[in-house]
Protein backbone atom coordinates (compact mmCIF):
# COMPACT_ATOMS: atom_id res chain seq x y z
CA UNK A 1 0.00 0.00 0.00
CA UNK A 2 1.33 3.49 -0.58
CA UNK A 3 2.27 5.84 2.27
CA UNK A 4 -0.50 7.43 3.75
CA UNK A 5 -0.54 11.27 2.78
CA UNK A 6 -0.23 13.66 5.50
CA UNK A 7 -0.70 17.56 4.86
CA UNK A 8 0.35 20.00 7.49
CA UNK A 9 -1.54 23.56 6.72
CA UNK A 10 -1.47 26.85 8.31
CA UNK A 11 -2.33 30.24 7.02
CA UNK A 12 1.53 31.56 8.20
CA UNK A 13 4.42 29.74 8.45
CA UNK A 14 3.10 26.26 9.91
CA UNK A 15 5.87 25.64 12.56
CA UNK A 16 3.01 25.24 15.39
CA UNK A 17 1.16 22.58 13.11
CA UNK A 18 4.29 21.02 12.54
CA UNK A 19 5.67 20.27 15.71
CA UNK A 20 2.22 19.10 17.05
CA UNK A 21 1.38 16.58 13.92
CA UNK A 22 5.01 15.63 13.95
CA UNK A 23 4.29 14.14 17.89
CA UNK A 24 1.20 12.71 16.87
CA UNK A 25 2.56 11.23 13.94
CA UNK A 26 5.58 9.87 15.98
CA UNK A 27 3.32 8.09 17.88
CA UNK A 28 2.34 5.33 14.96
CA UNK A 29 6.65 4.32 14.19
CA UNK A 30 5.29 1.46 11.89
CA UNK A 31 3.07 3.54 9.89
CA UNK A 32 4.36 4.89 6.68
CA UNK A 33 3.76 8.29 6.11
CA UNK A 34 4.26 10.77 3.12
CA UNK A 35 4.07 14.69 4.74
CA UNK A 36 3.50 17.19 3.10
CA UNK A 37 3.45 21.23 4.66
CA UNK A 38 1.31 23.94 3.26
CA UNK A 39 1.91 26.93 4.92
CA UNK A 40 1.18 30.20 3.99
CA UNK A 41 -2.46 29.52 2.92
CA UNK A 42 -4.21 32.46 3.45
CA UNK A 43 -6.89 33.66 0.92
CA UNK A 44 -9.30 31.23 -0.26
CA UNK A 45 -8.38 30.48 -3.31
CA UNK A 46 -5.61 28.89 -1.72
CA UNK A 47 -7.82 26.75 0.96
CA UNK A 48 -9.73 25.86 -2.32
CA UNK A 49 -6.62 24.45 -3.99
CA UNK A 50 -5.35 23.14 -1.25
CA UNK A 51 -8.44 20.64 -0.88
CA UNK A 52 -7.46 19.42 -4.58
CA UNK A 53 -4.50 18.82 -3.73
CA UNK A 54 -5.26 16.60 -0.79
CA UNK A 55 -8.36 15.23 -2.78
CA UNK A 56 -5.56 14.54 -4.93
CA UNK A 57 -2.82 13.05 -2.96
CA UNK A 58 -5.76 10.88 -1.24
CA UNK A 59 -7.09 9.51 -4.75
CA UNK A 60 -3.44 8.91 -5.51
CA UNK A 61 -2.38 6.48 -2.12
CA UNK A 62 -6.04 5.00 -2.32
CA UNK A 63 -6.15 6.23 1.24
CA UNK A 64 -7.93 9.08 2.90
CA UNK A 65 -5.37 11.63 3.83
CA UNK A 66 -4.80 12.89 7.51
CA UNK A 67 -4.65 16.71 7.15
CA UNK A 68 -3.61 18.79 10.57
CA UNK A 69 -4.44 22.53 10.10
CA UNK A 70 -3.80 25.46 12.62
CA UNK A 71 -6.19 28.21 10.99
CA UNK A 72 -6.85 31.10 13.27
CA UNK A 73 -9.01 32.52 10.99
CA UNK A 74 -11.81 29.70 10.95
CA UNK A 75 -13.47 30.30 7.24
CA UNK A 76 -10.76 28.37 6.07
CA UNK A 77 -11.41 25.35 8.50
CA UNK A 78 -14.80 25.13 6.94
CA UNK A 79 -13.34 25.64 3.32
CA UNK A 80 -10.96 22.58 4.33
CA UNK A 81 -13.90 20.69 5.87
CA UNK A 82 -14.93 19.42 2.38
CA UNK A 83 -11.93 17.63 1.52
CA UNK A 84 -12.20 13.99 1.57
CA UNK A 85 -9.87 13.95 4.18
CA UNK A 86 -9.27 13.47 8.21
CA UNK A 87 -8.93 17.12 9.38
CA UNK A 88 -7.20 17.48 12.99
CA UNK A 89 -8.40 21.08 13.75
CA UNK A 90 -5.05 21.51 16.28
CA UNK A 91 -6.49 24.82 17.86
CA UNK A 92 -9.85 25.60 17.88
CA UNK A 93 -11.52 23.30 20.08
CA UNK A 94 -8.64 24.71 22.76
CA UNK A 95 -9.16 28.33 21.86
CA UNK A 96 -13.08 27.57 22.19
CA UNK A 97 -12.77 26.47 26.00
CA UNK A 98 -10.33 29.10 27.01
CA UNK A 99 -12.21 31.64 25.73
CA UNK A 100 -15.10 30.33 28.08
CA UNK A 101 -12.48 29.80 30.93
CA UNK A 102 -11.17 33.49 30.44
CA UNK A 103 -14.59 34.93 30.01
CA UNK A 104 -13.10 36.71 26.97
CA UNK A 105 -13.09 36.23 22.91
CA UNK A 106 -9.86 35.03 21.30
CA UNK A 107 -7.95 37.89 18.91
CA UNK A 108 -8.30 35.48 16.05
CA UNK A 109 -5.38 37.09 14.90
CA UNK A 110 -2.88 34.61 12.75
CA UNK A 111 0.70 34.00 13.05
CA UNK A 112 1.36 36.03 16.66
CA UNK A 113 3.36 33.13 17.92
CA UNK A 114 6.13 32.47 15.49
CA UNK A 115 6.40 36.19 14.35
CA UNK A 116 8.00 39.17 15.21
CA UNK A 117 4.94 40.07 17.60
CA UNK A 118 7.36 41.76 20.22
CA UNK A 119 9.80 43.70 18.63
CA UNK A 120 12.25 43.90 21.29
CA UNK A 121 12.17 40.36 21.99
CA UNK A 122 12.63 39.27 18.78
CA UNK A 123 15.77 41.64 18.61
CA UNK A 124 16.64 39.91 21.90
CA UNK A 125 16.55 36.81 19.97
CA UNK A 126 18.79 37.82 17.63
CA UNK A 127 21.24 39.71 19.46
CA UNK A 128 21.23 35.98 21.61
CA UNK A 129 22.28 33.98 18.09
CA UNK A 130 24.96 36.90 17.55
CA UNK A 131 26.49 36.23 21.31
CA UNK A 132 26.63 32.57 20.85
CA UNK A 133 28.32 32.98 17.61
CA UNK A 134 30.88 34.82 18.72
CA UNK A 135 31.67 33.01 22.71
CA UNK A 136 31.48 29.80 20.18
CA UNK A 137 34.75 27.47 20.85
CA UNK A 138 35.91 29.82 23.86
CA UNK A 139 36.56 32.99 21.83
CA UNK A 140 36.14 36.30 23.64
CA UNK A 141 36.10 34.96 27.32
CA UNK A 142 36.43 38.80 28.13
CA UNK A 143 32.72 38.92 27.36
CA UNK A 144 31.39 36.18 29.24
CA UNK A 145 29.97 38.82 31.89
CA UNK A 146 27.12 39.43 29.09
CA UNK A 147 26.23 35.03 29.61
CA UNK A 148 23.57 33.77 30.70
CA UNK A 149 25.07 30.39 30.66
CA UNK A 150 28.65 28.91 29.70
CA UNK A 151 28.92 25.75 28.57
CA UNK A 152 32.01 23.37 29.02
CA UNK A 153 32.88 20.19 28.11
CA UNK A 154 35.62 18.19 25.82
CA UNK A 155 36.21 19.37 22.23
CA UNK A 156 32.87 17.71 20.15
CA UNK A 157 30.55 16.72 22.85
CA UNK A 158 27.60 18.91 21.62
CA UNK A 159 28.52 22.13 23.05
CA UNK A 160 28.18 24.54 20.08
CA UNK A 161 24.38 23.28 18.33
CA UNK A 162 23.08 23.40 22.08
CA UNK A 163 24.37 27.11 22.64
CA UNK A 164 22.91 27.88 19.48
CA UNK A 165 19.47 26.33 20.13
CA UNK A 166 19.42 27.96 23.68
CA UNK A 167 19.82 31.31 22.05
CA UNK A 168 17.59 30.93 18.84
CA UNK A 169 15.27 29.15 21.18
CA UNK A 170 14.88 30.87 24.51
CA UNK A 171 16.93 34.36 23.82
CA UNK A 172 19.38 33.25 26.16
CA UNK A 173 23.52 33.96 25.89
CA UNK A 174 25.29 30.49 25.57
CA UNK A 175 28.90 30.92 25.51
CA UNK A 176 30.77 27.64 25.21
CA UNK A 177 34.34 26.66 26.04
CA UNK A 178 36.22 24.02 25.12
CA UNK A 179 38.09 21.99 28.28
CA UNK A 180 41.61 20.72 26.63
CA UNK A 181 44.52 19.20 27.73
CA UNK A 182 45.51 22.20 29.49
CA UNK A 183 43.16 22.66 31.51
CA UNK A 184 43.15 18.83 32.55
CA UNK A 185 46.46 19.97 34.82
CA UNK A 186 44.52 20.74 37.76
CA UNK A 187 41.04 20.14 39.07
CA UNK A 188 40.79 23.82 39.40
CA UNK A 189 38.55 25.51 36.18
CA UNK A 190 40.07 27.28 34.03
CA UNK A 191 41.32 30.48 34.37
CA UNK A 192 38.34 32.35 32.33
CA UNK A 193 35.85 30.44 33.96
CA UNK A 194 36.48 30.96 37.80
CA UNK A 195 34.61 34.42 37.85
CA UNK A 196 31.62 32.61 36.49
CA UNK A 197 31.21 29.36 37.79
CA UNK A 198 27.40 30.30 38.80
CA UNK A 199 27.18 30.16 34.97
CA UNK A 200 28.70 27.14 34.11
CA UNK A 201 27.19 23.66 32.76
CA UNK A 202 28.70 20.80 31.84
CA UNK A 203 28.41 18.75 29.19
CA UNK A 204 29.77 14.87 28.43
CA UNK A 205 29.35 12.11 25.88
CA UNK A 206 29.96 8.27 26.17
CA UNK A 207 33.81 8.08 25.16
CA UNK A 208 32.89 5.67 22.29
CA UNK A 209 30.53 8.47 20.76
CA UNK A 210 32.77 11.09 21.33
CA UNK A 211 35.58 8.40 19.49
CA UNK A 212 33.13 8.60 16.67
CA UNK A 213 32.66 12.30 16.02
CA UNK A 214 35.99 12.84 16.41
CA UNK A 215 37.11 10.14 13.78
CA UNK A 216 34.71 11.60 11.02
CA UNK A 217 36.70 14.85 11.48
CA UNK A 218 40.35 13.68 12.11
CA UNK A 219 40.28 10.00 10.89
CA UNK A 220 43.46 7.70 12.80
CA UNK A 221 44.52 11.40 15.09
CA UNK A 222 45.54 10.93 18.37
CA UNK A 223 43.04 13.33 19.02
CA UNK A 224 40.08 10.86 17.81
CA UNK A 225 41.74 7.84 19.92
CA UNK A 226 39.74 5.65 21.98
CA UNK A 227 41.98 6.39 25.05
CA UNK A 228 42.18 9.93 24.26
CA UNK A 229 38.41 10.26 24.15
CA UNK A 230 38.69 8.14 27.43
CA UNK A 231 40.85 10.54 29.01
CA UNK A 232 39.25 13.54 28.16
CA UNK A 233 35.77 12.49 29.12
CA UNK A 234 36.73 11.48 32.52
CA UNK A 235 38.75 14.54 33.06
CA UNK A 236 35.46 16.91 32.01
CA UNK A 237 33.56 14.85 34.61
CA UNK A 238 36.24 15.20 37.26
CA UNK A 239 36.47 18.46 36.94
CA UNK A 240 32.52 19.18 36.89
CA UNK A 241 32.62 16.86 40.25
CA UNK A 242 35.33 19.04 41.85
CA UNK A 243 33.54 22.16 41.29
CA UNK A 244 30.05 21.28 42.08
CA UNK A 245 29.26 21.89 38.27
CA UNK A 246 25.91 20.43 37.16
CA UNK A 247 26.79 18.48 33.92
CA UNK A 248 24.31 16.37 31.67
CA UNK A 249 25.28 13.55 28.74
CA UNK A 250 24.33 14.56 25.43
CA UNK A 251 25.01 10.81 24.14
CA UNK A 252 21.30 9.90 23.63
CA UNK A 253 19.96 13.62 23.88
CA UNK A 254 18.97 16.05 21.47
CA UNK A 255 19.52 19.68 21.31
CA UNK A 256 16.11 20.20 22.43
CA UNK A 257 15.98 17.54 25.32
CA UNK A 258 19.10 19.47 26.28
CA UNK A 259 17.90 22.65 25.70
CA UNK A 260 15.21 21.90 28.04
CA UNK A 261 16.97 20.06 30.38
CA UNK A 262 20.07 23.05 31.02
CA UNK A 263 16.93 25.94 31.26
CA UNK A 264 15.18 23.91 33.94
CA UNK A 265 18.73 22.55 36.24
CA UNK A 266 19.71 26.30 36.02
CA UNK A 267 16.47 28.12 36.64
CA UNK A 268 17.03 30.21 33.40
CA UNK A 269 13.65 32.06 32.99
CA UNK A 270 13.29 33.00 28.83
CA UNK A 271 10.69 35.92 28.32
CA UNK A 272 9.64 33.80 25.28
CA UNK A 273 8.90 30.80 26.56
CA UNK B 1 -5.65 41.03 39.87
CA UNK B 2 -2.72 38.73 39.87
CA UNK B 3 -1.24 37.28 36.18
CA UNK B 4 -3.35 33.76 35.57
CA UNK B 5 -0.95 31.21 36.28
CA UNK B 6 0.08 28.83 33.28
CA UNK B 7 2.08 25.17 33.49
CA UNK B 8 3.41 23.56 30.68
CA UNK B 9 4.20 19.99 31.60
CA UNK B 10 5.34 17.05 29.98
CA UNK B 11 7.46 13.63 30.41
CA UNK B 12 9.94 14.79 28.41
CA UNK B 13 11.46 17.89 26.98
CA UNK B 14 7.86 19.97 26.98
CA UNK B 15 8.96 21.18 23.39
CA UNK B 16 5.70 20.54 21.88
CA UNK B 17 3.42 21.59 24.77
CA UNK B 18 5.44 24.80 24.78
CA UNK B 19 5.00 25.42 21.22
CA UNK B 20 1.43 24.72 21.14
CA UNK B 21 0.51 26.57 24.13
CA UNK B 22 2.63 29.35 23.19
CA UNK B 23 0.25 29.89 20.00
CA UNK B 24 -2.99 29.47 22.53
CA UNK B 25 -1.68 32.13 24.84
CA UNK B 26 -0.99 34.50 22.20
CA UNK B 27 -4.49 34.53 21.20
CA UNK B 28 -5.12 36.16 24.37
CA UNK B 29 -2.72 39.35 24.07
CA UNK B 30 -4.33 41.24 26.76
CA UNK B 31 -4.58 38.80 29.33
CA UNK B 32 -1.16 38.28 31.71
CA UNK B 33 -0.20 35.24 31.80
CA UNK B 34 2.57 33.62 34.55
CA UNK B 35 4.01 30.88 32.56
CA UNK B 36 5.87 28.36 33.94
CA UNK B 37 7.45 25.11 32.43
CA UNK B 38 7.52 21.65 34.56
CA UNK B 39 9.38 19.35 31.83
CA UNK B 40 10.83 15.88 32.50
CA UNK B 41 7.23 15.06 35.03
CA UNK B 42 8.05 10.89 34.28
CA UNK B 43 7.18 9.44 37.88
CA UNK B 44 3.80 9.55 39.98
CA UNK B 45 5.40 11.47 42.40
CA UNK B 46 6.66 13.83 40.30
CA UNK B 47 3.23 14.39 39.06
CA UNK B 48 1.97 14.46 42.36
CA UNK B 49 4.37 17.10 43.23
CA UNK B 50 3.41 18.92 40.36
CA UNK B 51 -0.06 19.50 41.73
CA UNK B 52 1.03 20.69 44.31
CA UNK B 53 2.80 23.21 42.58
CA UNK B 54 -0.24 23.97 40.04
CA UNK B 55 -2.76 24.21 43.71
CA UNK B 56 0.03 26.66 45.45
CA UNK B 57 -0.04 28.88 42.81
CA UNK B 58 -3.68 28.87 41.95
CA UNK B 59 -4.44 30.07 45.71
CA UNK B 60 -1.44 32.43 45.43
CA UNK B 61 -2.93 34.12 42.18
CA UNK B 62 -6.40 33.37 43.50
CA UNK B 63 -7.40 31.81 39.82
CA UNK B 64 -7.17 28.57 38.32
CA UNK B 65 -4.17 27.86 36.94
CA UNK B 66 -4.35 26.97 32.48
CA UNK B 67 -2.53 23.49 32.45
CA UNK B 68 -1.13 22.53 29.18
CA UNK B 69 0.09 19.12 29.02
CA UNK B 70 1.57 16.54 26.64
CA UNK B 71 1.69 12.96 28.60
CA UNK B 72 2.17 10.20 26.34
CA UNK B 73 1.44 8.04 29.07
CA UNK B 74 -2.46 8.92 30.35
CA UNK B 75 -2.00 7.29 33.68
CA UNK B 76 -0.13 10.73 34.68
CA UNK B 77 -2.86 12.72 33.28
CA UNK B 78 -4.76 10.93 35.23
CA UNK B 79 -2.86 12.48 38.90
CA UNK B 80 -2.63 15.76 36.67
CA UNK B 81 -6.57 15.64 36.48
CA UNK B 82 -6.37 16.18 40.64
CA UNK B 83 -5.63 19.46 40.19
CA UNK B 84 -7.51 22.62 41.29
CA UNK B 85 -6.95 23.61 37.44
CA UNK B 86 -8.15 24.26 33.76
CA UNK B 87 -6.00 21.05 32.47
CA UNK B 88 -5.81 21.45 28.30
CA UNK B 89 -5.10 17.38 27.34
CA UNK B 90 -2.96 18.56 23.98
CA UNK B 91 -2.45 14.42 22.36
CA UNK B 92 -5.41 12.21 23.95
CA UNK B 93 -8.03 13.60 22.40
CA UNK B 94 -5.99 13.42 18.51
CA UNK B 95 -3.92 10.29 19.57
CA UNK B 96 -7.31 8.53 20.25
CA UNK B 97 -9.07 9.54 16.90
CA UNK B 98 -5.91 8.74 15.30
CA UNK B 99 -6.05 5.33 16.50
CA UNK B 100 -9.85 4.72 15.04
CA UNK B 101 -8.57 6.22 12.01
CA UNK B 102 -5.15 4.43 11.26
CA UNK B 103 -6.82 1.36 12.94
CA UNK B 104 -3.88 0.51 15.09
CA UNK B 105 -2.87 1.46 18.70
CA UNK B 106 -0.54 4.43 19.15
CA UNK B 107 3.30 3.67 20.56
CA UNK B 108 2.57 5.70 24.13
CA UNK B 109 6.22 6.20 24.16
CA UNK B 110 6.89 9.62 25.31
CA UNK B 111 9.59 12.06 23.45
CA UNK B 112 9.45 9.83 20.05
CA UNK B 113 9.25 13.44 18.57
CA UNK B 114 11.98 15.62 19.86
CA UNK B 115 14.41 12.96 20.68
CA UNK B 116 17.40 10.95 18.68
CA UNK B 117 14.85 8.41 17.71
CA UNK B 118 16.45 8.38 14.22
CA UNK B 119 20.58 8.39 14.89
CA UNK B 120 21.19 9.14 11.41
CA UNK B 121 19.06 11.87 10.72
CA UNK B 122 20.00 13.61 13.96
CA UNK B 123 23.96 13.45 12.92
CA UNK B 124 22.76 14.75 9.94
CA UNK B 125 21.18 18.11 11.93
CA UNK B 126 24.33 18.45 13.80
CA UNK B 127 26.62 18.21 10.73
CA UNK B 128 24.11 20.61 8.87
CA UNK B 129 24.65 23.33 12.30
CA UNK B 130 28.42 22.82 12.10
CA UNK B 131 28.95 23.07 7.82
CA UNK B 132 26.26 26.39 8.46
CA UNK B 133 29.21 27.85 10.61
CA UNK B 134 31.83 26.45 8.32
CA UNK B 135 29.88 28.62 5.69
CA UNK B 136 28.84 31.59 7.33
CA UNK B 137 29.46 34.77 5.90
CA UNK B 138 31.16 34.15 2.77
CA UNK B 139 33.79 31.40 4.23
CA UNK B 140 34.48 28.30 2.55
CA UNK B 141 32.65 28.43 -0.99
CA UNK B 142 34.38 25.90 -2.08
CA UNK B 143 32.27 23.57 0.02
CA UNK B 144 28.85 25.59 -1.54
CA UNK B 145 28.49 21.89 -3.98
CA UNK B 146 27.11 20.53 -0.75
CA UNK B 147 24.45 23.38 0.11
CA UNK B 148 20.91 23.14 0.22
CA UNK B 149 20.56 26.46 -0.26
CA UNK B 150 22.62 29.93 -0.55
CA UNK B 151 21.07 32.47 1.40
CA UNK B 152 22.42 35.85 -0.13
CA UNK B 153 22.07 40.00 0.75
CA UNK B 154 23.89 42.79 2.05
CA UNK B 155 25.45 42.98 5.41
CA UNK B 156 23.16 42.47 8.65
CA UNK B 157 19.68 41.57 6.51
CA UNK B 158 19.33 38.48 8.48
CA UNK B 159 21.15 35.83 6.88
CA UNK B 160 22.90 33.67 9.42
CA UNK B 161 19.97 33.25 12.05
CA UNK B 162 18.05 31.82 9.38
CA UNK B 163 20.95 29.93 8.00
CA UNK B 164 21.22 28.64 11.72
CA UNK B 165 17.50 27.84 12.08
CA UNK B 166 17.26 26.23 8.72
CA UNK B 167 20.07 23.65 10.07
CA UNK B 168 19.22 23.46 13.35
CA UNK B 169 15.34 22.94 12.85
CA UNK B 170 15.40 21.26 8.70
CA UNK B 171 18.88 20.06 8.81
CA UNK B 172 19.37 21.82 5.81
CA UNK B 173 23.12 22.56 4.69
CA UNK B 174 22.41 26.58 4.77
CA UNK B 175 25.27 28.88 3.46
CA UNK B 176 25.56 32.30 3.40
CA UNK B 177 27.13 35.11 1.17
CA UNK B 178 27.02 38.74 2.27
CA UNK B 179 26.73 41.13 -0.86
CA UNK B 180 29.34 43.82 -0.82
CA UNK B 181 30.11 46.82 -2.69
CA UNK B 182 32.64 45.05 -4.96
CA UNK B 183 29.99 42.68 -5.57
CA UNK B 184 27.51 45.58 -7.24
CA UNK B 185 29.92 46.69 -10.11
CA UNK B 186 28.23 44.81 -12.28
CA UNK B 187 24.64 42.95 -12.32
CA UNK B 188 26.16 39.63 -12.30
CA UNK B 189 26.27 37.15 -9.18
CA UNK B 190 29.46 37.10 -7.65
CA UNK B 191 31.58 34.77 -9.21
CA UNK B 192 31.51 32.07 -6.31
CA UNK B 193 27.86 32.36 -6.44
CA UNK B 194 28.00 31.59 -10.77
CA UNK B 195 27.55 27.89 -10.63
CA UNK B 196 25.53 27.76 -7.78
CA UNK B 197 22.68 29.94 -8.68
CA UNK B 198 19.60 27.28 -8.36
CA UNK B 199 20.99 27.22 -4.93
CA UNK B 200 20.34 31.12 -4.58
CA UNK B 201 17.81 32.60 -2.26
CA UNK B 202 18.18 36.00 -1.61
CA UNK B 203 17.24 38.20 1.57
CA UNK B 204 15.95 42.45 1.93
CA UNK B 205 15.02 44.31 4.24
CA UNK B 206 14.11 47.86 4.91
CA UNK B 207 16.75 50.26 4.60
CA UNK B 208 15.52 52.13 7.82
CA UNK B 209 15.46 48.75 10.09
CA UNK B 210 19.10 47.82 8.28
CA UNK B 211 20.11 51.31 9.18
CA UNK B 212 19.56 51.02 12.88
CA UNK B 213 20.70 47.56 13.36
CA UNK B 214 24.42 48.53 11.62
CA UNK B 215 24.09 51.54 13.69
CA UNK B 216 23.98 49.38 16.59
CA UNK B 217 27.16 47.58 15.56
CA UNK B 218 28.96 50.60 14.23
CA UNK B 219 27.40 53.70 15.49
CA UNK B 220 28.11 56.61 13.02
CA UNK B 221 29.97 55.08 10.01
CA UNK B 222 29.71 55.36 6.39
CA UNK B 223 28.92 51.54 7.01
CA UNK B 224 25.58 52.10 8.91
CA UNK B 225 24.67 55.32 7.35
CA UNK B 226 20.89 55.46 5.59
CA UNK B 227 22.20 56.43 2.61
CA UNK B 228 24.74 53.15 2.59
CA UNK B 229 22.01 51.08 3.47
CA UNK B 230 19.39 52.14 0.99
CA UNK B 231 22.60 51.80 -1.46
CA UNK B 232 23.20 48.41 -0.50
CA UNK B 233 19.24 47.09 -0.17
CA UNK B 234 18.61 48.74 -3.75
CA UNK B 235 21.75 46.59 -5.49
CA UNK B 236 21.10 43.68 -3.98
CA UNK B 237 16.99 43.80 -5.19
CA UNK B 238 18.64 44.87 -8.72
CA UNK B 239 21.29 41.83 -8.55
CA UNK B 240 18.19 39.12 -7.19
CA UNK B 241 15.84 40.41 -10.05
CA UNK B 242 18.17 40.41 -12.87
CA UNK B 243 19.40 36.63 -11.94
CA UNK B 244 16.03 35.11 -11.59
CA UNK B 245 16.78 35.07 -7.87
CA UNK B 246 13.80 34.01 -5.44
CA UNK B 247 14.08 36.71 -2.34
CA UNK B 248 11.99 38.06 0.28
CA UNK B 249 11.75 40.67 3.19
CA UNK B 250 13.47 39.78 6.56
CA UNK B 251 12.25 42.85 8.10
CA UNK B 252 9.00 41.76 9.17
CA UNK B 253 10.08 38.33 9.26
CA UNK B 254 11.23 35.96 11.64
CA UNK B 255 13.61 33.52 11.08
CA UNK B 256 10.84 30.84 11.43
CA UNK B 257 8.30 32.65 8.93
CA UNK B 258 11.57 32.87 6.70
CA UNK B 259 12.94 29.07 6.98
CA UNK B 260 9.01 28.39 5.91
CA UNK B 261 8.80 30.68 3.55
CA UNK B 262 12.34 29.56 2.18
CA UNK B 263 11.75 25.49 2.31
CA UNK B 264 8.31 26.36 0.74
CA UNK B 265 9.03 28.56 -2.46
CA UNK B 266 12.88 26.39 -3.13
CA UNK B 267 10.77 23.02 -2.45
CA UNK B 268 13.41 22.04 -0.51
CA UNK B 269 12.22 18.71 1.48
CA UNK B 270 13.60 18.13 4.64
CA UNK B 271 13.70 14.07 6.40
CA UNK B 272 12.56 15.67 9.43
CA UNK B 273 9.06 17.77 8.74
Amino acid sequence: MSRRPVFIISDRSGLTAETLSHTLLSQFPDTGFQQRALPFIDSHEKAREAVETINRAGEAAGCRPLVFTTFVDEAFNETLDTAEAEIFDLLSPFIARMERVLGQPSSHKPGQSHSISDFKEYTNRIDAVNFAMHCDDGLHPADYSKASLILIGASRSGKTPTCLYLALHFGFYAANYPLTEEDFSGSRLPEPLMPFRDKAFGLTIDPLRLHQIRTERRPGSEYASLGRCREDVAQAETMFRRNNIPFCDSTNFSVEELGSTIKHQMGLVSSLY
